[in-house]
């Protein structure tokens, strides 16, 4: 008998009432009364209650504990305190796996009692427990929202290379590897590469992995994560770059909300309301309104804390774009701000008072690459293939990168990135 | 005045005659006649003809060779010889782009002239050429069409670690890096990562790059490529999973169909006819029928091309699946034949005589893998976290990889993977 899913077992048994089913998923949870056995049984689709009288059945289910796979056939019967209404009767039950070892952790509890580290440590256990599940449900319905909006808008997906020659902006936190016996680096992220394709196909996004040898063990940063890029020419300055990353956000959150419902109401996701307009505050006025001094190079978490709040009470916005960040700050292909070049065409996005994403314009004339190279210090020809193809043509363009798992974990609002990523990777971390 | 597209051209300028448009792009063609000057300026549209008469325009224009990027305004006007029937007369244009340095390839020639090496040192530019961002559009088209038809099916799109502490099926051809101090490896395939995640998701897919430290230098291998991977539970065996890849593969060859038309005609691509069901022929009886010894452990080149003969002549099918492969050239993880097990659960498709795509059952039991890695004097270790989703429950399950640059290397006929990669990496190359 070809099997349901749980979430369909009570249209199945409403359609054709008394006839047999069969469902196949974990034993997610087995409770032996005196009298009967109840059987939870989880599938891809959701939960179903199977529940066994017959004492030789009750005898084979006392050997599958949970997390064995099974097979269920048996009556559907309404049942209302069941998921869905209905539960299965009289069942005849078939282990599909080996009964399994004692659980590092209980998945049956609806709350997942586990540290962090016993969390990642059995992470291919423990993202099992549906709490868990709802979190990268998330994550696919962000990658996929993201997709579908730039799909809509002409953009080319493309895939660049993660082992290179050349560190993207700089020689720090960067992973070296033997190449073939010469040294090559591992991508901190396809900026260089994002921008030749500008020049190919005007508008491009990437989702892939980015690699960054971050020293310092914190709870907001990975040695590896997914990054969601995106790269368009011919735009006017950043504000263009803000404005399509408001749009990329409100689908992504639609999306989320559309196909991932349930996850988002199983985590209690609050989902932020995109404002049509973002608001947006210059990064020298954002040092007055903290009250730093006028020459700070940069913004402390504490200051974004409270313009996330600025922009809360004043806005009514969980957004904030602060634009212009100091030349200083910024990486060499940034654009200046046209009249004082003090400051840049860059902004970051604030979410509730954290750093989201950053963005911005980029130079795209090939005599201002030359000498924002010269001014670093950098060798122009570490750089040829990038300089090349900005000597051929390239339009104004910028874009912007979220952070695939920053984004998730800030949704969720917990305390730790980890939290949203499948298998974590950190200075004490590379396994499993 | 905005922008608009070249492929909207002809319709603008007939919703509203005579009203003028600004177009902005390349300049892809620029031809200084006696009289008059002619420039095709390209979008990531397609292409409009510009018609210069006016003697000081013409003077700029004598300034802005080929990829110049420009912004063109002038008044649409009928001419069936122009791309869409209506070109642009009397134009004000603005050089957007500082004029480029001497093309090291002539882009605006219909055939693109230049040797392989040639097109991958030069790829930024190259890439820009109708023909080659031809060969990308039908690469981005078959990843679409891989996430629809998934997306479709109850699938999970996961991302999985590329730095692992483990290679993934052997100790060859591995990237080995520095990972603060202490060695890790590059992700070979997303094999052990997707598996574990069949236990959280059922069915799962992972579009992303893989490593492969390839020592030779072949027209078919990469350092790095993208891998298009799927794996899914509840099976009966490894023809469950070879016909989700025949649904696969004709959905993602109907997406390239709709969706890149224009790329396909390009490139004039006989796009293959997908059967209703795959032949499959056992390797044991592929071996007599290329006249190869009973026990030969592998098919050769020329083996695959007889047979792809065969699969033509005998079912008119460009697909032909080998199942049964030998256990010794399996990896450890390969589900058997049963009642046989010499032989496997898996299988290699092949497309018009050329390895495709390998797939297969993989085993479920935790003490089917502690016996296959004893056999094979892989120490079990290496391998817990894998052997404790094992332990814990796993439903039959199987799948597949496709590599994306292979595949479209396929459709495209070309003699060599390069053609189809963005910025291939080899033994020689990891520029640009």
């Amino acid at each position: 008998m070809p099997r349901i899913l749980s979430s369909v077992l009570s249209t199945t048994s409403a359609s054709k009432p008394g006839e047999p089913v069969t469902i196949e998923g974990w034993v997610h949870r087995r409770r032996q009364l005196a009298a009967v056995t109840f059987i939870v049984v989880r599938d891809r689709s959701g939960f179903a209650q199977v529940v066994v009288t017959d004492p030789a059945v009750r005898d084979e289910v006392a050997n599958l504990p949970e997390e064995t796979v099974v097979r269920v056939t048996g009556t559907p019967a309404a049942n209302e305190k069941a998921p869905g209404g209905v539960e299965i009767v009289d069942p005849t039950i078939t282990a599909l796996s080996e009964p399994s070892l004692p659980q590092p952790v209980e998945l049956w509890r609806p709350k997942l009692n586990a540290t962090l580290p016993t969390l990642l440590d059995h992470a291919a256990l423990t993202w099992r427990h549906p709490t868990r599940q709802a979190v990268w449900r998330v994550a696919a319905a962000a990658m996929a929202g993201f997709r579908k909006h730039l799909d809509g808008r002409g953009f080319t997906e493309v895939t660049t290379p993660k082992l290179v020659d050349q560190s993207s902006e700089s020689g720090a936190n960067v992973f070296t590897l033997d190449y073939f016996g010469s040294p090559a680096y591992l991508a901190q992220s396809p900026q260089l590469y994002k921008q030749m394709l500008v020049g190919v196909f005007e508008r491009v996004y990437e989702i892939g992995p980015v690699f960054r040898a971050e020293p310092h063990d914190t709870a907001r940063h990975l040695a590896e994560y997914v990054s969601l890029d995106v790269e368009f020419g011919f735009i006017d300055d950043h504000r263009d770059v803000l404005e399509l990353l408001r749009d990329v956000l409100a689908a992504v959150i639609d999306h989320i909300g559309d196909t991932a419902g349930d996850a988002v109401e199983a985590l209690s996701i609050d989902l932020p309301v995109v404002p049509e307009q973002m608001p947006v505050l210059h990064f020298s006025d954002a040092l007055e309104l903290v009250g730093a001094a006028p020459d700070e190079p940069d913004l402390s978490p504490e200051h974004e804390r409270t313009l996330g709040k600025w922009a809360k009470a004043e806005f009514d916005s969980d957004f904030l774009a602060v634009e212009g960040y100091p030349s200083a700050k910024r990486p060499f292909y940034t654009h200046p701000q046209p009249g004082d070049p003090r400051w840049t065409n860059s902004f970051d996005l604030l979410f509730r008072g954290l750093e989201l994403v950053t963005g911005g314009q980029r130079l795209h004339n090939h005599s201002d690459y030359v000498a924002a190279l010269a001014d670093r210090g950098e060798d122009p020809t570490n750089y040829s293939s990038y300089l090349e193809a900005m000597a051929h043509g390239m339009p104004s363009h910028g874009g912007f990168a979220i952070g695939l798992e920053r984004f998730v974990s800030r949704l969720l609002e917990a305390d730790n990135i980890r939290y949203a990523t499948l298998f974590p990777r950190d200075i004490h971390r590379v396994h499993p």
